[in-house]
Formats: structure tokens, sequence, C-alpha cells
């Protein structure tokens, strides 16, 4: 009864959420600080009859500030897409872009959610293996070629590597790929550019967002996509009709109105990242240079990052380590806040 | 860049949402009543900072909750999965229990959602013209052996013609048919019966609930699955990792410590589902025996439901008319309050 491709499915792993109190949790980028004031205020406004009521469906106030919160870089709300978390946006860009029997691409290592994406689609992976950075274009449009996907997920900045790529290198991939290129900028607002600009000019560019990260929102599930109207409008085809909840709309909204708390956590967030990775190249390790709110680090040798992970564990300090030959030597720490911080590099 | 058959699908059509002040809303199924009070004070008491953190992926809380508030009805939790609303269970379902290239069969008329999802999934449509009562297994059973589907969507009560169908017709289908019966529950506890205990002692049944109706909850986006644990398992293995936000959560856990507040309500909706259709009965209304909170209704020759229809709207008064042969003689008539319903009266 059961379809034999989710019989065989490897599902998406989360990091672990563990209940122990006391822990420091630096294993799933959450954000260190909490969401502005007025995600709080509007909740308590709110009046809960109605939710008697369907939400809007085309969370049409939602994505009117979107666009004027990004200083109408977005373009029109018809260039905004929102879903419930950037996991539905993503999932529904492979139900939107791709055909049946079709591909995907994805680099490695990148989000671990793309491959589990194209299971569940039953398309076939391709999988690119991370250029570096000198290369990246020529080596990806030579795989492009090659692989002939229907769509590429390129996170920018890279998860778990942490590292942006320019959007000159992204543009001329776009240029020379007749599929989807899907910019995942879940960690965009912790870097010095974005991809915005290039989804609101190419007909074949769309950017993923997230409130997860940046906007201390990861409990709300609030993603959104930005890109060309008719890309746009085959999400909004197939997605689920009330995909957005009333609650997560209006602390959505909320918290749009306020993006100076958001900027200033991002300021903390990105002083102590530097401070944080200056100590671990004084101790030695190796360490990428970070346009997100967590580092992608690997001890120096005999120490091993599953050992170092193991050992902070047991410190109840919990970070993520990906086993596998690209990712084994690196764990990946979320930026914490500064006692948090202070607490790690003591641990290791 | 876009998949074909998405370029050539038609998405569902969500009943209006007309913005207009003081209009009388009864054509989307929601409940007249407002929530449990326990929802606005889950929320008040809710710490916004948490909202940083990602939401429990898999609903353990909220899961014990409707176990118990079921009265052990309903299994264990791991009969049980928790969705963004029962849209995205539904969905859910034809994705882990529908192969490519499969089939998913339902009855006309019935939910307009499934034939959507049957399309976005590309899977065959086969379409049960919908027996009459007294020939539901055995013409549903001859059907089933005619166009093997992988999936039967049934709603019970079914929508839109409000009638419900005994447990033991289900449990003949369900005995007698290889592949996975969803018993689309929504309107369920309006009805003196239904198939959760099917859903616990079957291995191809599997129940379909949601908060949006007798709970008074359709904003939060909050459904739910009851069925044995392999078909549960297969749900959890595909759905988005955070698929239910922290908000949803605390709030329908709250709603569930409190079903007196539902079931006041529900009785409520009953007796006025009783006068009204009682009323129209006397003016030689065509009205089907409803074990919902709506009325599915055909006016008498020569007004035409159609007419109707543009004439309450007329009056601000919103009810469904479905266009084609099955329906269109009918209105779907949400039961609202006793004032609102003699509006409705008032103006037919």
């Amino acid at each position: 009864m059961i379809r034999s491709s989710v019989q065989h499915l490897s599902p998406y792993t989360p990091g672990e959420q563990p209940k122990v109190p006391g822990i420091i949790k630096l294993n799933t980028n959450e954000n260190a600080y909490p969401p502005s004031p007025r995600v709080a205020e509007a909740l308590r406004a709110f009046d809960c009859a109605k939710l008697a009521r369907y939400p809007d469906p085309m969370c049409v106030k939602l994505r009117e500030k979107i666009c004027i919160t990004d200083g109408n870089a977005c373009g029109t709300p018809n260039n905004i897409f929102v879903g419930n978390g950037s996991d539905e946006v993503l999932r529904l860009m492979v139900d939107a872009f791709v055909e049946n029997n079709g591909t995907v691409a994805y680099f490695n290592p990148s989000y671990s959610l793309y491959p589990v994406l194209t299971d569940i689609r039953e398309a076939r992976r391709f999988e690119i293996p991370l250029p570096r950075p000198g290369n990246f274009v020529a080596e990806t449009l030579a795989a492009l070629r090659r692989g002939k996907p229907d769509l590429l997920f390129t996170a920018n900045p890279n998860a778990p590597t942490s590292e942006f790529y320019p959007v000159d290198a992204i543009r001329e991939i776009c240029g020379n790929f007749p599929g989807v290129v899907v910019i995942d900028e879940a960690y965009a607002l912790f870097a010095e550019d974005n991809c915005v600009r290039l989804a609101l000019s190419l007909p074949n560019a769309i950017v993923a967002r997230t409130m997860s990260k940046a906007w201390s929102l990861a409990g709300l599930r609030l993603g959104y996509a930005i890109g060309p109207e008719p890309l746009i409008d085959a999400l909004c085809k197939i997605k689920d009709s009330y995909n957005v909840d009333f609650l997560a709309q209006i602390a959505a909204e909320a918290a749009f109105s306020d993006p100076g708390r958001m900027l200033a956590n991002r300021a903390k967030i990105i002083a102590t990242r530097g401070r944080v990775a200056t100590e671990l190249r004084r101790r030695s390790w190796q360490c990428a240079d970070s346009a997100t709110n967590f580092i992608w680090a690997s001890p120096p040798p005999p120490l091993k990052a599953a050992d170092v992970n193991e050992h902070l564990k047991s410190k109840n300090i919990f970070v993520r380590w990906f086993p596998g030959e690209t990712t084994g030597d690196f764990l990946r720490i979320t930026v914490g806040t500064d006692a948090e911080m202070d607490a790690f590099l003591n641990a290791v």
C-alpha cells in the first residue's frame, strides 16, 4: 500500500532538539536572540475568535509588507510567494519546475534536504562536487551541460560551508543554463550581498528566503520565494490552499514592521562570529570565511571533528557534525551569544 | 521551465473570502462560534522568545493530547500524524500511497480537492458517480474492481452532499479492496458515528481529521490522520521537517484541553441545522439529511439554485453554489448562528 520509493526513502534528519535544561544549542543555526517584541504585541492584540475563519490564502498583507521592508527591492507582491517555512517553498519548486522523470542538480556538500526532495519526487539526483571558489562558474556550467537537469539548487551562502558566491557568478550560471536556478538565501541576511536583483531580472532565477535565521522566527515556519511572476504563479497553483496560518501571517507582519531589531541581532551575531573565528584560527583550526550565522571549522590534527563533537556533547554543548568524505573533518557551529561561544571555546 | 502538467492544471478554488464588512458568510463551512477561550489564554501566556527555536517536528505533546481527548479511541500517538491543515494530510496521502502513474479514486460529487491532488501528482483520475445510499457498497466495490486504484478518497459525511455513510458500509469496502481507503472525516464531529475504530483495526483504513470545522480553528491550519502505524510512518517520512508551527501546536493543545466548548458549539449548530432544514422543507426545498455543519438543499421549481445564489449575494449573504450536472441544482449553506440563518431564511 505504501509507494515503493517512499518505502526505500532515507528521510531528512533535522538536528537534534534535546530537551535537557541548561544545554548550549549550537546545532540547528537558530538565532541566538529573540524576535522583535512587536511579534508578542501582535499576538496579544489578536482576537482569537478570528481563528474560526480561514486565513488569507494569498497572504496579501504579508506580501506587501515583504516588498516594503526590502525597500521595493522585491518587486511587487506578484513576485512573492509565501510558504509554511522555506522547506515548503523548496519542495514546491521541485514539484513545479521538474518534470516527472526529470533531474535535480545540487552541490555536495550543500543543504542535505535537496537530495531528499529529489527522492520524494522520484526525480534523478545529479550531484555536483562543490567547486573551489575560483572554478565555481566553469565547473558548474560544465556539470550542468553534462547532467541536463531541470533545476539547480544553489544555497548562497552555502550550507554547511558558510561561504558566499559572488552575485556575478550566479548570474553567469543562470544566463548559460536553460532550467530554473533556485538560490536558497536562508543565510543571505548575514552576507554582504544577495541575488534578489537576479530573481527580479532573469526569467529562470528564483530566490528562497526564510524567517528562521536572521528574523529569529524558526518556530513560526515562514519562508518565501522572490522571482519572476510565471514561476511564482506556478508555485501558487500547486500549494495547499491555506498554507500559512493566520497567526504566522500576523506574527510575520509584525516582525517585518521592525527590521531594526533584526539588524541589531544580526550585527551582534556578525561581531561574535568574527571573534570566534579569529580565536579558532589562533588555535590552528581551519575556518571558512563565514557569511552566515554559523562557523564551518576543522580542528587541527591530531584532533578529529567527530571526537570533538562527542566531547562537546558530554559537556552539554551541541554542534553539528555531518559524517562523510566532504564534511567529516568539519564541525558546523551556530554562532550563539557571547557567553555561549565562550563556553564553547573553553570546551574545545 | 514550468512542469507541463502544472501549466495545464486547474487549481483548487477555495470559497470566496470577501472583505466587505457586515456580510453573512455561509460559504466555507467555518464554525459560527469562536474556539475555546483557552486558545487565547495559551497564546497570551506563550513566551515569544521561544519562536527563535524550531518547533517540535513530531508534535509529541499534541499527539498525546489528541489521544487523551478522544478517550483513547485514537490508539497511541504512533497512530497519529499531525499536519498543516487536513489539506496537507490529504496531499501527503496521495504522495505516500500512490505509485507514479498510479490511480486515485473518488466520488462525484465529493470534495473537489481530490481530483486536484490527483492532477498535481500526475496520477490517473478515477471518478465514481456517488451511488444512491442503498447501493453504496455494491456500486463502489464494482467500480474499484474496474478501476484498480491505489487509493480511494471517501469523505464521510460526504461534502457537499452532507450525508453520512454507515461505518459497516465503509468497513465492507475496506475489507474488499487492496488499496488504501482514506476516510476524510472533516465533518464527523457533527455526525452520530465515525470510522476511527476502522482506522485502528484494519491495515488499509486511514482517517483524516481537521480542527477547521467542529473545533472553530480554520485559521490555525491543523489537521491530523489516525491510522495503522505503517501508513502513519510513511506520512512522517515525506512531510516537511517542521510542518506544524509552534503557535499552532500550543493553540491546538489548548483547544483539545477543553472539548466541552467544542461540544457546546456543536450542539448549538446541530439544533440550528434541524430548525433550518425543517423550515426549508416546509417551503418545498429538497434537503438532504445533514450530518455536517452545512445544509445541501435544492430550491423548488421554478427557482434555480444559481439564481438564488446571486440573489443572496446581492443581499450580502454568501453561500456556495457548485456548477455542474450533479451539483448545479443545489446550494451548500453553512449553518451559521440563529440570527444569520434567520437572515438567510428571510432572503430566500
